[in-house]
């Protein structure tokens, strides 16, 4: 796969595994790149040589800018636009049956998908820079698919905040105090120690403990494969709506 | 209807519907007026002019006293009591079923009833003079027919700070940080700029997407129809209590 | 009971129920100290002279160290396994199930069990200087007992966040902020100042209202009889690993 149509790496060091995406246009994610994603965490969790994943993507940009842009504008069909939006969906659901503890490296902005990611982690660092939106209604769509992710972790208010003011941007302290993030930092040196901090510490700890908690904290979602389809479908059929196609048009036309 | 006793008013501008309440008394709403703004709500759903709504209530002093202290005091069987009761749940299950997404305005202080119209909508957007309080524990009912509502936004940890302290207020900032409020204003003016750019933002997005995601942000909630029944029996039979009738005769000899 | 081995006592004043618990290490409980927490709590909820309780626990160093050190290194076949983590499932059971409401008094520093204690309060009060941590993980367990009673109170986000960072204290700005306190004072004065007011306001409410708002507060969580002793279970079964006895081992060398 040339680097150009993104990237999914794994490393593994002292117990500790890091996958890392990337695409050119500010990691935004297509549907190939989300699939090798989910490939990757499940392999990862079943992999004995790793007892904690963090899960970051590259540069100093954005965190992840969200589904691709490019993917997005060539749906013509429902089938193609549901597979689109199933692409957060199989993420999503590999990092929550992944029996390992999955921390999740939010180092810049962070958008609709990407803020999926962020919620679905079991411990998220990000840096005081990385701003938020969930902008899928001004696309007439909606955040179905990372909904249940996101209010998981933010609650009923701030997701409804976050998905009816898709035009504005939240920042990382808002993040904080509503739980997408669990801590922040001013400087990524601050953001990698603490991170290292935590994995090391996680790497020498009971993996029976881990999965064991990794089941109490995801119990109640059991059903998230059909709900996160069920949101594709909602989305599938959004998208090849009139008001997503000007949408479209006029952005092709600047 | 004359306006000594309350009105209800919907007015409708570049698919924006506005719904303003108002009783002289502080705002507080006897039973025909909440079952008038239920009725309200529910036509301007059914209103394809209408996109967007906006729920508020007229003047500078309260946003809502609650419900209305002298129909209250008149209570002596538990028909009535129930009824009484029955009137916000009308209310909150209007919102709640309305396909259409509502934002609600709350200019001032806020009791009771008030802030069960707060919680239901779906962004709500407060001054920060706007201090609120359930005080119905301290008439010898409790906060059974808004509570649904409120622990839905705000968390089971700060309904129950607000149930339990029935006799002191909680600030606007207290209601931001716990979800109550989506953003606070220092001044109306700046209150109603920011409600006009969000509902004109609506009012441009696409109606089928604001519906499924309406539809989404009240999941879970299909069983209120009866729930808000069951909690205004609650409050209807707790107000024939010798403790509430006692608090009213202390009441009426002020 | 000789008070080297701990103490639970009750107190009434004013239809003010104060029950506090002291063991010499810490407040650390151990099991028998648990039961009889759990049975005074039963009885003072049916005891017509207390109209509402209040738990604290002697002295200004530790609210509670959490479960008993001693009890946990003698462990070693899973039926004691499961009775030693049960005490805590007894404690919070008797609280959620108490027709009163309960406001729990966190003067200090708060481990594991006793963070349960904190959560399972209907109104929590605490002082500035109490930090709390949940550091089972760190000894090859999971907060999984109290696990239900913390979540419900400060959500998914933190209480994932408290239990996977299970070696870092949080501060009781954080826990306030978060939900698992309602309100913290820098000062024990100002603490007692405070509890003695609600507590003096709830003497004199009506006992069937708050009977009511008890209930519904704690609707949903019919279950945790049983929840809480399959949790027991698997601390249990974890508490036998190579894991845990490697750092028993660990610990008894220093």
């Amino acid at each position: 796969m040339s680097e150009q149509n993104g990237a999914v790496n794994l490393t593994i060091n002292n117990n500790i595994g890091t996958i890392e995406f990337y695409h050119p246009k500010g990691n935004s994610l297509p549907g190939a790149i989300l699939r090798k994603l989910a490939q990757t965490i499940t392999e990862a969790g079943e992999n004995d040589d790793i007892r904690v994943l963090v899960i970051q993507s590259r540069g100093d940009g954005a965190f992840c800018a969200g589904a691709s842009f490019d993917e997005l504008i060539a749906i013509d069909d429902y089938d193609t636009g549901k597979e689109f939006f199933m692409g957060f969906a199989l993420v999503l659901n590999a990092m929550r049956t992944c029996p390992k503890l999955i921390i999740v490296r939010v180092h810049g902005k962070t958008v609709g998908g990407g803020v999926g990611i962020a919620a679905a982690g079991d411990y998220t660092f990000a840096e005081e820079k990385a701003d938020i939106k969930l902008s899928e209604l001004a696309l007439g769509i909606g955040p179905f698919v990372v909904g249940p992710a996101v209010e998981r972790k933010v609650g009923k208010s701030a997701f409804s905040a976050l998905s009816i003011d898709a035009t504005n941007w939240y920042d990382a302290e808002w993040a904080l105090e509503n739980g997408l993030f669990n801590k922040i930092f001013g400087s990524t040196y601050d953001l990698d120690q603490a991170i290292r901090a935590l994995a090391s510490e996680l790497a020498k700890s009971s993996p029976e403990a881990m999965k064991n908690l990794k089941a109490v904290l995801w119990k109640g979602t059991e059903d998230w494969d059909l709900l996160l389809e069920q949101r594709a479908e909602i989305s599938g059929r959004l998208v090849l709506s009139d008001f997503t196609k000007n949408f479209i048009k006029k952005f092709k036309n600047k």
